[in-house]
C-alpha cells in the first residue's frame, strides 16, 4: 500500500473538483430527505476519516470542531446522536469555507499519519475511507441533480463531462451454460463486507443481453400503453405509479415536439439511441415483462460480467439484497456500513456514468429500494 | 380426482364451521385495512368458484347476484373494478344470511357441474378454489383475532381448539451437508405456481434447530434489552419498533405479575414453554442476531424439512419472495394469484396451528411483509 | 317538570324507533372516525344517564356493566379513559341485544328515581340527558347516511319519512333595521350553556332571504364553473376542494341524464326545486360570493328568526363558534359539553329535517368545522 | 404624498439592512413550509412592485427577468402559476447577487416613475407595496429565527437590537364602561382592506390588563401542571400539545439549572421578568383559563388601545378573523391580500419587537392559525 497516500489525495481532491462550478448556495441544496447537500457530503466524508482514523489512531489529534460529529454523522448509531437527516440542508453555519478548512485540516493530519508508518489496520481503514468517499462522490452528483431538477430554471451543473451514456452498443446475447459458479470477492484488493464470503451457487443455463435498454426502446414501451397495463406490473409497482401518477422515467417531460429530460447539462431533447436512465426496479420489471424477458439475478450478472460491457448505468437485478453465506457483521461502527440495510432493497450491479473512476468491480453490490429512481439506473435483459 | 366432490364439500363446510360460534355482528369486523371480515371471507371464496368456474364452465349458469363481483373481488384486476379493501367491513348489506344462501347456491351448482363429467381444466380450477378457500380459512382466524384484540373485553373466539402451539419439542440440531439439492414442486399433487419449476440449488453445509423458539427464550431476549440494542436490528426494523414504540410481540401485555397475551381463547398468562408467536421478520432477525445465529433460507428449510417437526408456526426465512428459475405467470386472472406480489416480502415456510388440515407441504411458500405480525409466525434458528 | 317522565320515555323510545328498520349488522357501521355506529349512539346516550344521574343520585344503584364506561364515554376527560373513537365500529360484543337490555335497565332505574321525588339538580340533568339524546338521534341519522353511502348498493334506510326538504318556499327578503338587539337565551326553558348569557349586540341594517338555496340554484353555480373559479373561494376552501377533487355537494353523482344524490331513501334523481343539502361552509361562502351576497352572522339570524321559515337545513352562518360575553364553563364533566370545542368551528343556526321534534329554538347554536358536509346543511343568503 | 419616495427608499433599504450580517448560505434557509428564506423575501417584495406597479404603469418597462414571476409570486392566483411554497429554499439560482441587482433595478425604475408625476392610483399601490414590504421584514426575522433554531449551534442573528421585549411594565387594569364604540379604520392614512369599514359595536363593560404576561408567570403555569390539566384547554389545543408532545413555549429548553430559550442573539437563560413570547392561541387560552380570566376580543382591545402600552408582542385576541360589516374584496390580485384568509384564524392585535417602525396602528388586524407560535406572540389578560 505504498502508493496509498497519492491515491488518497487524488480521491479527496476529486470531491472538491466536483463542486468547483457550484455557487455557494448550491452547496446547501437538499430537495428531499433521501438526498444530501454537497456541503454535507464534503463534510461527512471528512468526518469519516477523522472519526474512524485520526481520533483513535493519531496520537494527540485534536478534533477540528467538537460539534461536527453531531452534524456530520450519517447513520452510525455506534457513534452517537446525530442531526435529523431531513435537516442537513439547514446547516448554513458552519459555512462552506469552514468545511473546506476542515477538509484541509483532516488531509494534513492524514499526511502526518502516513509519516508514522501506519499499521495495516489503519491502512485498511484508510482504503475504506477512500472507497466511502467515492460512493459519496456519486451520491453528490445524483443528489444534486435531484435538487436542481426542482428549480424551474433547470440549472446546468456543468458541460465538461458526458453523463448521458454511451450510444453505440454491441447487440446480441451472451450464453452461459448451467453449472456451479463462484460468487463474491476473494483476494487482497479492497472489497466491502457484503461481497463476502466467496461461495458457490448453482445456475441454470441462461442468456444475457450485450446491450442496455435504450430510450427509444423505452418510449416504445410507453407508447404501447406500458404504464397503463396492470398485467405488466408488480402489485406494489402498480400502486406506486398510480399513487404518484407516473407515466415516464424520472426527469422526463413530454412536450409537443417529443420527449425531453433534465440532465446535468440542463434540459435536453432525449436521444432515442442513448441508454435509458433513472428508472425504478418496478419499471425495469414491467419493461422486462412487456418484452417477455426478465432481469438477471445478481449471480447471473456476476458470472456473465466479463462478457458484457457495463458501466454507464447501475443495472437492476432480480435479487434482493441479502447476506451471502457466512457473511459476518464487523464489530463496532464499521459493522453498520452494509449489513443493517439488508431488507426491502434490490441489488444493482455494474456502475454508472457518475461512478468515480476506479470504484467498480464485478463483485460490487449496490442496493436501493425498488421505487427509487434518482440514481443512474438502467435495464439489461436476460432470458433462459 | 374421483374423490374431489366430498373434499370440496368438506372444505366448504369447514369455513362455515369456523364461524359457528360467532355472533352476527362479529361477521363484519374489520379492524385494519390488512384484515377482512369473516363475512367477506365467506363471500369472497364463494365468488372465486362462481367467477372462475361456474360462470365460464356451467352452461346457462345464472349469477346469484350481479353486484357481488364488485363487492367480493379481492385483487384481480383482470376481473374488473372492486370495493376498496378498507371498506369491506362496511357491507352490512347483503346480510349474513344472504351470504350463507350464496354459499349454498354456488355449492349446489358445483354439485351440478360434477354431474356433467367436468374437464381436467375445470377439475384443476376446483382444486385451486379449495386451496384458495383453505388459505382464507387461516386468514379468517388471524384476521378475526386481530379485530377482536381491539375490543377491550378481549372476546374469546372459542375454547374448542388449541391454538397456543405445542410445548414439548425435541432439542438439538439437524446437520445437512453441502451439495446440490432439488427445490420446488414436481409431481401431480396440487401446488401453486410459485413452487415451480423444480430446480437445483447449491447449499453450503448448515445446521438447523429441531425446535422453534419458545416464549421463555424470547422473554430472555426482551429482558436482555433486546428491543433497545440497535446493533441487533436491521435498520428498517429499528426505525419500525421506534416509530411504533414496540417492546414485545403482538398481543403481549406486561402486567405486574408477568406477561400475558391475547389469544383466541381470551386473555391468558403466557406459558414460557410454549412456542413463540406473532413476531415480525425484524424481530426474528434481531433475536437470531442476539443468539449469534441466523434464520435459514427457504432452500435450507426445504431440504431439512423432512427431519424437523413443523406445523405450529409459520417460520420466517431469510429469503425474499422471488420467482424460481423458469417461473411463468399464467394468462388471465389466475396469473394474478402469486407472481405480482414478488417484491418487498419475505418467505415463510411450514404451517401454523391455524392452517387448515391438508393445506401444507414442504414446498409451500407463504410470504408477508417483514413488519407484519398478525399471522401465527415464529422462529427456527440455523447456523453454519 | 311534572311531565318530564313521559317526555323522557318518549324521547328514549324514539331512539330505538329510529333503528327499527335496521338489521343487526347495520348497527355497527362506522365508515369514518367522525361518525359513530347506531349501536354506539344507543349505548352512549344510555351511559350518559347512568353516569351523570343514576350513579351519583340513585342510592344503591348497581352499574349494568363495569366495562361500559370505557366503551361508551365519548369525550369526557373528567370521566376517565375511553375507547379510541375510530374503534367504535369494532365493538361487536356486547351484542345489540345486550345494549337494548342496557337501555331497559337504565330506563327502569330512571323511572324508579322519579318515584323518589328527585331534586331540581337531578331534574335539570335529566332534561340535559334528553336533549343530549336528541342530538344523538340526529347524529345517528346523519352518521348512518354517511356509512351507508359507501356501500355500492346504496341501501335505503327507510321510506317512511321525507328527509329531502320542503320545496315550496316563500320568496323575497326580510329587512331588519340597525340597532341594539338582545342575543342569547334567557328564561326557564332548557338551553345549553353556550347560549348564555343573554347580551346586547349592535347590528347594522341588513336583509335576509326568506328562502333557502335550492338544488337548482346550486347546479347553476356548478355549471357556471363555480368549483373552478378561485376568486370565489376562501383560500383553505380552494385548497380543500382541490386536494379532495370536489366538484359538487356530498352524495351527488353526475350521470349522463343529470344529477343524482344518495338519500336515506336510496339513490334518487335530484329535484331542482328542493332545498340544497350537504354542503360545507366553504361551499356556502363560495356560492354567496358568486351571488354577490353573503351569509348572515349568527346574531343577524337570531334577530331575523321570527320572520323566516327555518327547519329543513342547518344554516351556515359567518360567525365563528366563540363564547358569549360572560360565558362560564361549568365545573366537572358537564362543563366539557360545549366550551372546549370553541375553536376552528363555525356556527350553524336553525334545524334540519333530521332534527328531533322539539329540539330546536332560535337561540340554539350548532357548530361544525368548515369543511364538514355530512350534516344536513344548507344556505340562506343575506345582504346589507 | 410628496415625501413618499424617501419613505419608499428607506423601507427598501431596511430590508437589505436586516440581512447585512447574514452569510450567503443563510439567505436560502427554509426550515418548514410555513417559513420562507431571506432571499425569497428580498425578491418577492421586489416582484410585488414590479408586477403591481412597474409592469402596468411604467411605459416601456422591461421585466428584469421573465422567470421571476413564477419564482417569486407568493399566493396570487390572479397572477399565474407559481413555485410550490415548500420549494422556496431550493432556489440556489438565481444567486443572491442577482436578487440584489433585481432590487436595484426595480428601485431605479420606481425612482423613474416618480419623475413622471404618478397618479393617485399608483401612489396608493406604492404605499401598499411599502406596507407589504414591512410585513415581510417582520416575517424575515421570525422565519429566520425558526430556521436558525434547527441548527444545533444556535446561530446568533446579531447583537445589535433587543428583541427580548421590555421588562418594566405598568401594573393594574384599565376599566372600560359598556356602550357603543366605533371599530375599524377611517381616514386618509394607509390601512388594509380588512380594517374597513368602520362600524359600531356594542361592548359590555370590561377590564383589560395594563401589562403582558411575563416569562415568570408562565413558568408558574407550567410548574402548576398547566400542560397536563385538560380542563384548561380547548379540545383541539389539548390534542395538539399531546400529539406534538409539548410542555413549554416554542424555543424553550429545560436544563438542570432552569429554563433557557433560543433567541436571535443565540441561546440564553430566560429572564423571568421579561415578556413571554412564542406561544400559540391554545396556550394563551389555557393560561387565561388557569388564571380564571380571559383574552380580550379584538373590539375590546381596540377600544382600550389608547390606555395600554403595546408593541413588544402580538397579542392573541379571542376573536376569529372574519370580515367587518360592509367589507368588500377588491377586484383583481390586490383583492387576494386579506379576504381569502378569513377562516380558521384568530386575530392578533398590537405589534411586536420585530415589527418594522411605523408599521403599527390600533386598527391593524394581524391573524394566524391558533396552533402557530413562530411569530412574536404574547398574552394580555382581560376580565369582566
Amino acid at each position: 500500500m505504498s502508493d496509498l497516500l497519492p491515491i488518497y489525495l487524488k480521491i479527496r481532491n476529486h470531491s472538491t473538483d466536483l463542486c468547483k462550478e457550484l455557487n455557494t448556495e448550491d452547496h446547501n441544496l437538499q430537495a428531499a430527505e433521501f438526498v444530501s447537500p454537497p456541503k454535507w457530503h464534503l463534510a461527512h466524508t471528512t468526518w469519516f476519516f477523522e472519526e474512524m482514523i485520526l481520533k483513535p489512531f493519531l496520537k494527540s489529534y485534536k478534533l477540528f470542531d467538537e460539534g461536527f460529529a453531531f452534524l456530520f454523522n450519517s447513520y452510525y448509531n455506534n457513534l452517537g446522536d446525530r442531526l435529523l437527516r431531513r435537516n442537513r440542508g439547514l446547516i448554513s453555519r458552519p459555512e462552506l469555507n469552514r468545511i473546506l478548512s476542515y477538509r484541509n485540516y483532516v488531509d494534513q493530519h492524514i499526511v502526518q499519519l502516513f509519516e508514522d508508518n501506519p499499521s495495516d489496520q489503519v491502512l485498511e481503514l484508510l482504503v475504506l475511507g477512500t472507497q466511502h468517499e467515492q460512493q459519496h462522490q456519486e451520491l453528490l452528483l445524483s443528489d444534486l441533480k435531484y435538487s436542481f431538477s426542482l428549480n424551474p430554471s433547470y440549472p446546468a451543473y456543468g458541460q465538461q463531462r458526458n453523463y448521458i451514456g454511451s450510444k453505440n452498443q454491441e447487440s446480441g446475447w451472451v450464453k452461459i451454460p448451467d453449472g456451479i459458479y463462484k460468487i463474491g470477492h476473494k483476494g487482497s484488493e479492497f472489497s466491502f463486507d457484503n461481497e463476502h464470503k466467496q461461495h458457490k451457487v448453482y445456475l441454470q443455463a441462461f442468456e444475457i443481453s450485450k446491450s442496455l435498454v435504450t430510450n427509444g426502446e423505452y418510449i416504445e414501451f410507453i407508447e404501447n400503453n406500458g404504464y397503463n397495463n396492470f398485467n405488466l406490473w408488480l402489485d406494489e409497482g402498480w400502486a406506486w405509479i398510480n399513487d404518484e401518477n407516473l407515466q415516464s422515467p424520472l426527469y422526463w417531460y413530454k412536450k409537443k415536439e417529443g420527449w425531453w429530460h433534465y440532465t446535468l447539462s440542463g434540459l435536453q431533447k432525449i436521444d432515442v439511441d442513448a441508454v435509458l436512465c433513472h428508472i425504478s426496479y418496478y419499471e425495469a420489471m414491467a419493461f422486462a415483462a412487456w418484452k417477455g424477458q426478465r432481469l438477471a439475478t445478481e449471480f447471473e450478472w456476476e458470472v456473465a460480467s466479463d462478457e458484457i460491457k457495463w458501466g454507464s448505468r447501475w443495472e437492476w437485478t432480480n435479487s434482493a439484497y441479502l447476506p451471502y453465506p457466512g457473511f459476518q457483521i464487523t464489530e463496532g461502527a464499521v459493522g453498520e456500513y452494509n449489513g443493517k440495510f439488508m431488507s426491502n432493497q434490490m441489488v444493482l450491479r455494474g456502475a454508472s456514468s457518475v461512478t468515480s473512476e476506479g470504484h467498480s468491480r464485478k463483485t460490487y453490490r449496490n442496493f436501493f429500494h425498488p421505487h427509487l429512481r434518482w440514481q443512474f439506473t438502467g435495464i439489461r435483459l436476460a432470458k433462459y
